[in-house]
Order: structure tokens, then sequence, then C-alpha cells
């Protein structure tokens, strides 16, 4: 352990309980959902911000780095302590308060964005940005990668509800940005700063969030369509029509494949929907939500129609119960493609609209030149498309392969005027393209000020902005509590 | 002239013509709309970014300030070149290309943000953001303010709306962050950094907007209360019930009386609201807006139950005609507070919900302990209002009780939660104020950001952080613009 030494003196200070250095704390801390795993040397449980504090300013003194941690539900690696030292872990920081009349939640980094909604929804009132993995991640996660979810095209991502955060600079000063009010244009915006900023510039302990009314409506539409191309083409007549649907999912014919494998029977049945060489439709899923059911019936009225005029077959409805079963092949796609290899690259960039074509093109461009499988889905209303390329960790070759496709997408995503992450983060995954997306004065930029802020380095070092070749590092191999779903 | 040979050394690099010295080209860039004037060497009109990166390379290399600005109207003093040097004035930057089926805008510094919802308007889109400069004020100060408006509580402010920005680095080097799409998880978050920066971490080029569907259907309520704490706390019983109204402005008797001298005709005549006094009443004026008949007529039967059981008198129509009746006292009782004096202190404070009655409170004890009359408006659905102390400019006796004022007030909106300015920003003109919101490490870590990012403090030095004593300076007397209206 090379902060042994360190470690005691942290212990000494805040108690031995909070400073954990048995193997299975720290491997439990060491990986995030990507599985790339960097052992720290203790994690840090702290009591209370005193806690953070001390910490904080032990690892400025002694030169120790810091990682923050929540769940570990990130894509991106940004949890794994790349350097070592301590995790502070926050997991247990769960209190949510939520303020009915002025439709604001309080709550510390650890809630879970799940246990936010629900909290919310006893007053009528809900927290919209719903990543996949909503039941698992925490809301500090969901700040430091700027998370968004299905719905975000209507209701926007985790930086349009964080009202004002509460924490730590890198240095252990506390420090608060924003306050519980709609409006605040005093000195610089250090909370919009932080929000994104993949725990390398503070350390958030708590987050003023914006709540909505609670929308009790939803009809939902499940189009089938004979290949890609066309779907995403219909998805883009759709938004020309600017109805706003609160989600609007792609999913590729292999997608569903993969999803029709797994539960075993299929979305659209030959009845409705049959195509030449057996393969299912494409997919699009809609679902309008609202609180006047003629205004809904309105919206529902003009998605019919296009839904007549694009798709090969469609089915609605307005009962939730039925409504769970269109979306069947959304939720269980992505474990269903472990068929397809049992390693997977997911990546979440994003295209404008004039980039939708092109970018379902590159991926069957990748599968041809790699001979790996490219199922894809995505949040089509807002081009916010997961590209998966899956692979046999075991064989080097495809690990090699699977490295040129990535490679491939990205400098695709960015001729197209995308992004290469859309909300999981560079953290070490992605820092390998950081540079296709900025150029140097950009990021120059960006490490000057996280130098201002970290002077000494404390906060993650090595993310985002050193390049991590994971594939020196292999995956480890753990099941985690949302790989059962 | 102390940068007389540096200008000079300007005007032979990008053209004589887009460096003007003469005194009117001087003067007129030397205020906004607070007044305070400080003169500058030059006024630069870059005809592009190539004469933008060279100014700002020659400012470097010979350290001379330089100011951005565009139209002016802003009222914290943001764009007064503090320390002269170089302006330069982007507000002849108009483009405005709107892209309908992205829904996005993609605008330059200049642009009006009037004639944006208005190009917006002509593809069944809008830009929602509207302060009341909204004919007057440019895209870029906007940005640079983080903008609000009377619609901030169901649509948000400036900074809801950007999707991207381009434009240079104080040292002069050409950056973009984000891009046309509506997620972006690339890096830290520079974008948001700079919204809101009044013009000192970089000179914004290019804005990407996002734009919405344009609800055609409006439904405008005003509503009578005996007093000031009366209609505060009837605002307070509608937010609670999670209906959204659009705009909720709330005027308090004073700003009343001051629009009904101005316009020579009651409000509410005597058969539907009278006072033992004969002041007139405090009002709210709500508006409603959406896109379905229906659903609206339903939310408009919950604000006529509510003004049933909370106000003594109300009147609401349909009519767009009609509704510019209704909105008639409002529009007008900002200048008619001249009334009351010849200067006034515009503060446009943000209080939570928990705050409004004590606000009030204050500004009726400023007035009790200054004998100046403080006259107050305001969005009452985010908390954003405007406190006006009315004084005469020319009486030392009065700016002095006017600024004792100032100063109660701002310690008592910092006591309740809230923020010193909401849609203003800092400027000059708050600048004393600064170190009551924020403490010794959240001003420290703002300023290593700006040394950061601007190494030779060039950009609007001054600004913001050195405490500007604006007593020291006469506003200067000029009739702008908007002061006809």
């Amino acid at each position: 352990m090379p902060y042994e030494k360190q470690t005691r003196e942290l212990a000494a200070e805040i108690g031995a309980e909070q400073v954990r250095t048995d193997a299975d704390s720290c491997f439990a801390a060491s990986f995030d959902n990507s599985r790339f795993s960097f052992m720290p040397d203790a994690v840090v449980r702290p009591r209370g911000e005193d806690d953070v504090a001390a910490t904080l300013r032990l690892a400025n003194a002694r030169r120790v780095p810091v990682t923050v941690r929540g769940a570990g539900s990130g894509c991106a690696g940004a949890a794994a302590p790349l350097r070592g030292g301590w995790v502070l872990q926050l997991a247990h920081w769960r209190q949510i308060s939520v303020d009915a009349a002025a439709a604001i939640a309080t709550v510390q980094p650890g809630a879970l964005t799940g246990d936010i909604d629900a909290a919310a929804a006893r007053h009528g009132l809900c927290y919209p940005p719903d990543p996949s993995s909503v039941k698992y991640c925490t809301i500090g996660g969901n700040i430091a990668t700027n998370a968004g979810g299905l719905r975000a095209a209507k209701y926007g991502v985790c930086r349009d509800y964080v009202v004002a955060l509460e924490g730590f600079l890198p240095t252990g000063e506390f420090v608060r940005w924003g306050g519980a009010v709609r409006k605040y244009a005093s000195g610089y915006n250090m909370r919009d700063l932080w929000i994104g900023s993949e725990g390398t510039l503070g350390v958030i302990t708590k987050a003023v969030l914006k709540l909505l009314p609670r929308p009790p409506l939803r009809h939902t539409l499940l189009a089938a369509f004979p290949d890609d191309e066309a779907a995403l083409a219909a998805a883009t007549a759709l938004l020309a029509t600017h109805l706003t649907p609160a989600v609007l999912e792609f999913l590729d014919s292999l997608s569903v494949t993969c999803a029709e494998r797994r539960n075993g029977f299929q979305v659209f049945p030959p009845a409705e929907f049959s195509r030449r060489d057996g393969r299912p439709p494409a997919v699009l899923l809609a679902e309008l939500d609202g609180f006047d059911a003629g205004a809904l019936a309105a919206d529902a009225a003009r998605l019919r129609t296009w839904a007549r005029e694009n798709a090969a077959a469609f089915r609605e409805t307005d009962v939730p119960a039925d409504a769970e079963k269109l979306w069947n092949a959304r939720r269980t796609c992505s474990q269903a493609m472990f068929q397809l290899g049992n390693a997977k690259l997911n990546e979440d960039v994003v295209v404008p609209l004039s980039g939708y074509l092109p970018l379902i093109r590159c991926a069957r461009e990748i599968h041809a030149s790699t001979g790996l499988a490219t199922p894809t889905f995505g949040h089509a209303a807002d081009g916010n498309f997961h590209i998966h390329i899956m692979y046999d960790r075991d064989v080097p070759e495809q690990c090699r392969r699977a490295e040129a496709g990535i490679g491939q997408m990205m400098r695709k995503v960015v001729e197209l005027g995308g992004a290469i992450t859309g909300e999981h983060g560079i953290g070490i995954t992605k820092s390998p393209f950081l540079r296709l997306q900025h150029s140097e004065p950009e990021i120059a930029a960006m490490m000057a000020i996280r130098r201002a802020l970290d002077p000494n380095g404390i906060l993650a070092p090595g993310q985002i902005f050193d390049v991590t070749n994971i594939w020196e590092h292999r995956p480890v191999k753990v099941v985690l509590p949302w790989d059962k779903h």
C-alpha cells in the first residue's frame, strides 16, 4: 500500500471505523459498471461533513489521491481510483427532503435517483431524469456525469433540475453554489461547472433539485419498421412535426432480435409484421404524457397519423399494464445482447438530426470491417444513441477489432457534429477520444480550471484528461446488482 | 488616452475603420442602462472572427483592457469599460438561422432577443426567455448575464436554452463549447461557466439555442388584493397548487399607483375595488398558455377558483387585445416610478417562497427608515422581485439614504436564503454586496478560475470582484431607446 502511513494518519484523525482497508471493501470500490478495476488503499465512509473536510485536508497535506464514489453504476470508469489512494464513499448519505409547496427536493449525494422520484410522487411531483440505472444510481453520480435518461428530449437532463449544490472544494473548504431559489445570477456559475465534472472539481454533499408536477396520463405506441434506416427516417419525420413525446426510443433490428430470443416471443407476430429473411423489425417506442385527457388524445391522434403514414405495423395503449408489454423489448434488449459476446462496449454518442442515418450506416460498416455485432438502441428524440460493440474479452484478436471499431465510430460522430458522450462522461474509458472532440486550447482551458481548483491534484487524478488505454486492462468478472435485470 | 499607442497599433493591424476613437463613439460605449460612465480609449467593431482574435492577442501582448458590449441594456454596469481600454462592440453581428426540424437557432451575439423569437415564430416555434428589454437587448448580453424574464417560472432562463457556444478565450484562442446536439457530456461544462460570467471569461461569437413549440393559446387574469401582503400570500397559495402559470407578476400598491397616475385611469374602478384610504390594490397578473383549448380551459377554471377564494376582484380574458389591457399597468409601472424620484435603484433580488412576506416587509422598513419610496414589482412565481429605491440624484443626503437602504435589503435577502441578483448580474453596481452572498473560499475559487483563463487580466478588469462604490460616480443624464416606452 503506497499510502499506508497516510491512511493510518487518517484513521487516527476521523476514527478507524470510517477507514476500511480490507481487501473486500477495497475491491468493491475499485471499479464501476465498466468493470476496470484499480485498487484503492482505503475506503473512507465519512460520518458527516467534518470527516469529508478532514479527509480532503489531509489528502492535500500528504498528496493522497481521493476518488468520490456513489453506487458505482457509472459506465465510463470515473469512479475507479485510477491512481489508488482513498475512495470517499458517500452512498450511505441518503436523506431526501421534499418541499412540496416550492416543488424542490433537498437531497444528500447517496440518495437513489428512483427514491427521489418516489418521494416527489408522494406530493404529486416528479424528478424527471431517468437513467436506465434509476433504481441503483445515486444522485451524486448523476450530477457528476450530468446523467440523462429516456425522457431527456422532453424533460432534459440532470443539469436541468439542479438548483443548487453544496460541498467541498478539492482543497477542503466548504462552499455553496446557488440557493433554494429559481433564479441566481451572482458570481460565476460554479454549480453548472461542477455538474458533469466527474468528481474532479469538488465533493458534492448536498443538492437542491427542482421538481415538476407529475403527469398522470400516458399514451404508449410501439411501431415496427422494415429496417433500421426506415425507423430512423420515421423518427426524423415525427420530430419535424414538433410533437414532443416524453420517450422516443429506437431499437435496431438486431437489438429486437436479442430481446426476442431472450424473451421467447416476437415483438410483432408474423401476422402483423414479417420480412422475407425472417428478421424482426426495427422499432420505435413513443410515449406521450400529460395532465389533460383531451389534450393527450389529440396528441395521440397526431402520433397515430404519423404511425399510419410511416410504420409497417403499430400497437398503442393508454393502459399502464399494457404499456409495460410494449416496453418489454426496450427493457430487456441491453442484457440480452450478451448472446452476441461476453463483453460489450457501450457507447453513448450523440448526433444531430442530420446524422441519424450516417451514424447507423457507420455501425453497419463497423460490423462489416470488424466482424463484431453492433446492436444499437437509443434516444431518438435527442440523437443520443447507444451503439454497442459485442466481443469476446478472452480473444485478444476480438479486443483489437473492437478497439478499432470504437475509434472508427468516434471519428464519425465528431465528423457529424456530434458528441462522443451524451450522458456517461469521459472517465477513463473515453479518455482516448477526448482530443477528437476538443481542440488543444479547449483542453488547456479545462485543465487550467482543474489546476486552479485542485492545485495539489488530489481529486480523481488521471481521470478525463490523461489517456488511459483500457485495452491494457481486462475488465473484472463480477455480477453487479443491475446485471440481474 | 492611456492606451493611445496600443490603439494605433490595433488600427494598423485590423484597419482604422474598425477602431473608433472619437468622443461620441467612446461616450456611447462608456455606460449601460445603469448609466455609470467610464470612458474607453477606443470602440472596436470587428468585421469577423479574425478581428476578434487579433484584438485579443494584441490586448494580451500590450495589457490593454477589453470590455465586450452588445446593446448596453444591462442594469449592473457590466458593459461599462471600468478600466478604460477597448470596447469590443458586437451589436452589429446579428445573423439568425433557424433549423425548424431540429428546433434550434444558430445566432450571432448581436442578434436581438426579440428578433430571435420572431424568427422562431415563423416556424411555429419560440425562444421563451423574455427580459423586459426583449426588443433592445442582444442575445450575447442575455447569455453574459444569464438573463431571465417574465416567463421564467414555467420556461426557465437563458441558460436553459443555450445548447452550445463558440467564441474566444480571453487569451485569443478560438473555442467551441458543445455542439448542435441536445446532450453533451464530454469534458467540463465550459458552456455553462461562460453563461452569466458577464464577459469576463471569454468572448461569445456564436450561440446555438434550443427552441420550443410556440403555444398559440393564452388565458390572462388580473386579480386585485387589498394590500401587498394579501397579494403575496395569494401567490404562495397559487404556487402550492402546482398550477404552472407562464406569467405570475406581482405589482405592489405603490407600483399600481404610479401606473394609474401615468395612464390616467384606474386598474380596477371603484365599483370593483375600493379601499377606505383610496389607495389602489396590489395586483397579481397571471397568464396561462398552452396548445389545447380544453386543457387550457381546465387550467383557467382552477385559476378562477383560486381568484374567487383569494382576490378582492379579478378580470380575465382569452382575447389577446383584451389581455394587453390587463397587462397595461405591468408594462407602464417601471417608467411611471420616476414620479417618485429622478433616480432609481433597480434591484432584482430573489427569495424562496418562505421569504416573500419578509421581503415586502423589509421594503416597507426601508421606506420607513430612509423616507424614500420603494415601489416593488416582480416575478412572483420564481421569487425574483424588483425592489426599487427612488431618490433624487442631485440631493447627496438622499443618495446616502438610498445607499443605506440598498445595503439593508441585500442583507435581508441573504438572511432569507435568497440571491442578491436573479437576472441582472453583479457587474459594478452589485459588487459591494458580492461578499454578502459568497464566502471567501467561494470568491477565491471564482477568482482562481478567472486568473486561470485570463492570466493577463484583459477581459473586463475590475468587474464583479473588485468593489466599486457607485456612490462616488454620478450616473449620466441620457435618454436611451428603452426609456421612451
